[in-house]
């Protein structure tokens, strides 16, 4: 069986920090978004009640999946509040749950009831799962460039509460948006990048990253991540895509998109994988443009796409609502 | 406790018909969509296979109810293929269960399986519930008048398979569109209607429907329904109204667009009731429009949105997905 | 100077029939939508008011170009009711123009009004223009296999007066949809195509078009045009395609969105060129979907998406709103 | 004639400071959006190329009318580089017209091209015009209270260049949002309102406005202007509303939006008057809701239509592209 990040087995309980630990291939395909749940974030504002708890499963389909799951929740004194599920086939598809639950007293038995979950229902269903507190935020490390667009609107949105994380810091191949991101209280890291310096810059920010952060966000980050970084930065990485995935991928979109004399233009936001422009699609989102619509127009009505887009993502995977399957995603 | 079209309570097993006939008052509020399951529609062709079965439930919120309600399918056999629930508050709110399953043999054992869900599950919850067989289409009358873009658009979307539906007869005030609804092989009642001929002819079109039809579609029926009607009718009745409720209620809604200069209109799906443009919404969707739209070119795009707006309600209705909560609709 | 389908010049006046017949390549880009205007459509019932005309130039740009336009206009007794224009560039760009006016007893003095244009204005700017009486229908040809949203949208358009268009006849490689033509009172014509009998059948379409349209529209038609088959039909032709093109071009592009795990399905309507799938775009839009829509969910929705761009799509070109530039559109 | 704010007429020149200056009533409907274009705002940045102006016109329509001003602006060695014209009836309809042209040396002799206009056109057609260089922005004071998206998302907008804008100054009568306000470098007026220091506080507002702004824009500013305030601040006042108008006018549109049971929820922008919630709507937009959102969530979507849809409302309000047309406005 194949584990992913955050994800606990039967035979993998959260006491084995391993479990946590994903191999190169596992990184480049977040299974259910991939949080290591082992290595909670530090508790923030946000603004989930309190007592609230995440549960996300997949399993191979069978029945009594559901009646099992909820028993167990039933038995612990949880009252489930929302619960989605999705199959892909009935008989030997793929079964994905996301269940959130009130349970007083969660912070406290957290341990015990991953434990209790693993034994009771996770090993004889053979089923990854994974369970968090909704108000622990996630920590995450923006990554940017010079665009300024979607840094600023997720800095934003999470100083307002809008979004279950906690920013612990922004990484930039430049100085420029140093004294924006100072505004908001968050350490910016400027490590510039050559082609000479690039192996040297991913260490450094890996050297960043390690144990500080749950989700990497390339925030219109213009330097392409290259596998070895990928493979080891073991959290899960959302970029997103200035346009409508696949059309037009690779460099200059808006200039194809005028080219092409296409009506709409999107943008996509991804889970970053070796394979550029490929990942498992998100959230995707467009506007409607005409023959009038000049390229740096198309830049700009594009730029509120890439930032609107990006900031669903980013909050949907913090929810725990994004699970992969294979290349694509159930966004419950 | 109050009961409601098609909605089964504990204390009133589906082998007494009058459970699922309900008063005047709760005709014009279905809760839960209100379709009297005990008489269920001819089978159809349909493209559900077979064998899938949906379960709605409402009560009253509190702990256990999933873990009871997928332990009871489970212990029947029934896989549980799909799952959306909703709750008002945890506490002393109101809770709304759809569940779609997978049971072999269903058909046979539909009428056991009612009762035993109503002993098992309902009783002790004292909710309401309906299940019914996914293969068995509801049976509609459509109402319209001299407009053909909703009603063409239901009898299209119904041959094509689109609608899990029958349709049982068109009733119209007018004879105009006899031919086109004979092309479809679907009976047509002309029945006229003039102030002083109202109340009869409504007494033939409750005639007409009685024993008949599952649900009363209003496709552009410019006829004002009593409250006397509805109340007798039975079933639910869904209108489309030509406006984005609650802007523009009553006559003329694109005259009143053009004139207020709104920059988009729309259109909404309600159940009907006695309070005209005031029923529990089911859907909406608007266009965007601008100064040079005439009121002629409003009135087009309009219809559109009618048109697509009501095909999506009445699917949704027909699949069990909209149940109703107060001057709510739950649309799952 | 490269002449386009339906434009006159000032060297080639509408006196001269050979003017609207076109290059082989001309046909394959259709420069303003490039209707022969010199075989005008019969009467027919429209809702255009009378004595209203349209006026599309298109020229390199330079200054003065509206003042002579608009000057001509006025000195005809024509008041201008709207007018559009777009330049790629002020200087040395392309320029577009696209005027609708109204002028008593337009129909009487057309030609005169043709001539006196191509002398005064088109001659000397070295422009390509067209004038029509907006009062006479485009004649169409549609094109189709067997699914029929497409084609039932725009007879039903059609029907209702909200297309400015005349359909001349259906044309199928099968007979499915007979008994559905018929009922609108509309020629039907099945020619059924299979490799070995391709070159005949369009031979057979070919005779059939011939002096008898305006348009030849693909309505979900599943059959490959020839490049001969585009190089001598000497009219537009306009296809659906069911994808947001450029993503997911060539077949089964429903299962390609489902496999790529995209969230939004789109369809885009454009003039077919020898270049499959990468004819100038007319008019796209989107729905949006899910992890749960199937292959065939997709489907339906992309069914709602395709006939009401289609529909945009034909609407626009019959009222002249569409012009060619390159691979793109204006869309006035 | 009725004359409007920033209008010139033939019968007062531009030499004539009285001719800008409004009466009362004019304010509260900013014909044309009201610019006093005889007190240019001071060069600034803006991403405008030299040398382009806009022309808007307002007259009585009839023949002749695109004549006469392209013939003017060909004279004069100007280039139309785009041009939008509307007419609510072509005989004794009004008549709107946007010229955007390309002339060198505008800025030198844009006094002079104003007078010339006077005489040769506006007089003859009786009609009102501004004429402005676009390289000038509009000089804008931003009213806000506690809620920070717009406020912001104008702030961030101006800029980056997006908006043709320069904002002068900021209003509240909050202190809450200074430390954001001067972090961009514009000043910020705290000025607080109860209902004892309305008056006073609505002349120090006018104080500090005076002579200094062309527009005013309310970016959730929770007090109420008075009759008197806008009667005298002479310039347009813009306002964001945070629902669909005319849906849920008053407090607490979402709430009320949630009581209904609404499936979309949308924001307003529309030109301040007295009658609260009523004057001529310049954008709409809405997003998709669903019976789980909450009374916050619907907030939270809504901030994100709000600032969307102010935004474009400004910066077409900055492009001269609204013209208001009683209680309505065209948007060009």
């Amino acid at each position: 069986m194949t584990s992913a990040p955050g994800l606990r087995t039967a035979a993998a309980p959260a006491a084995d920090p391993a479990a946590d630990q994903l191999t190169a291939g596992a990184a480049t395909e977040p299974v259910l978004g991939g949080l290591p749940a082992a290595r909670p974030a530090r508790s923030g504002p946000g603004d989930s009640p309190g007592d609230i708890g995440r549960l996300v499963v997949s399993c191979v389909d069978g029945p009594g999946i559901v009646a099992r799951v909820s028993g167990f929740l039933h038995r612990r004194g949880a009252n489930i509040v929302q619960s989605d599920q999705y199959s892909t086939g009935p008989v030997g598809g793929k079964f994905f749950l996301r269940t959130e639950f009130h349970l007083p007293g969660l912070a406290e038995q957290l341990a015990d009831l991953e434990d209790a979950f693993a034994q009771e229902v996770a090993g004889p269903l053979n089923a990854e799962f994974r369970i968090r507190d909704a108000a622990r935020p996630t920590r995450v490390a923006l990554f940017v460039s010079r665009y300024d667009h979607c840094l600023l609107d997720l800095l934003w949105r999470a100083r307002r509460g809008e979004l279950p994380l906690q920013v612990e810091l922004v990484v930039s191949n430049h100085a420029d948006l140093a004294a924006d991101v100072a505004a908001f209280g968050v350490p910016f890291e400027h490590i510039p990048v050559s082609k000479a310096t690039k192996a040297a810059a991913e260490q450094r920010q890996l050297d960043l990253l390690r144990d500080r952060v749950d989700l990497v966000v390339l925030a219109r980050y213009m330097q392409i991540l290259t596998a070895d970084f990928l493979s080891r930065v073991e959290v899960p990485v959302i970029n997103i895509h200035h346009s409508f995935l696949p059309a037009f991928a690779g460099a200059s979109p808006y200039e194809q998109a005028k080219n092409r004399g296409v009506k709409l233009i999107g943008a996509t936001a991804h889970y970053a994988t070796e394979d550029l422009d490929e990942g498992p699609i998100i959230e995707q989102d467009v506007a409607r443009v005409s023959h009038r619509s000049s390229v740096a127009e198309l830049t700009r009505s594009g730029a509120d796409i890439e930032r609107t887009v990006l900031a669903r993502a980013v909050k949907w995977h913090c929810e725990d609502r994004v699970l992969v399957n294979g290349r694509t995603t159930i966004a419950f």
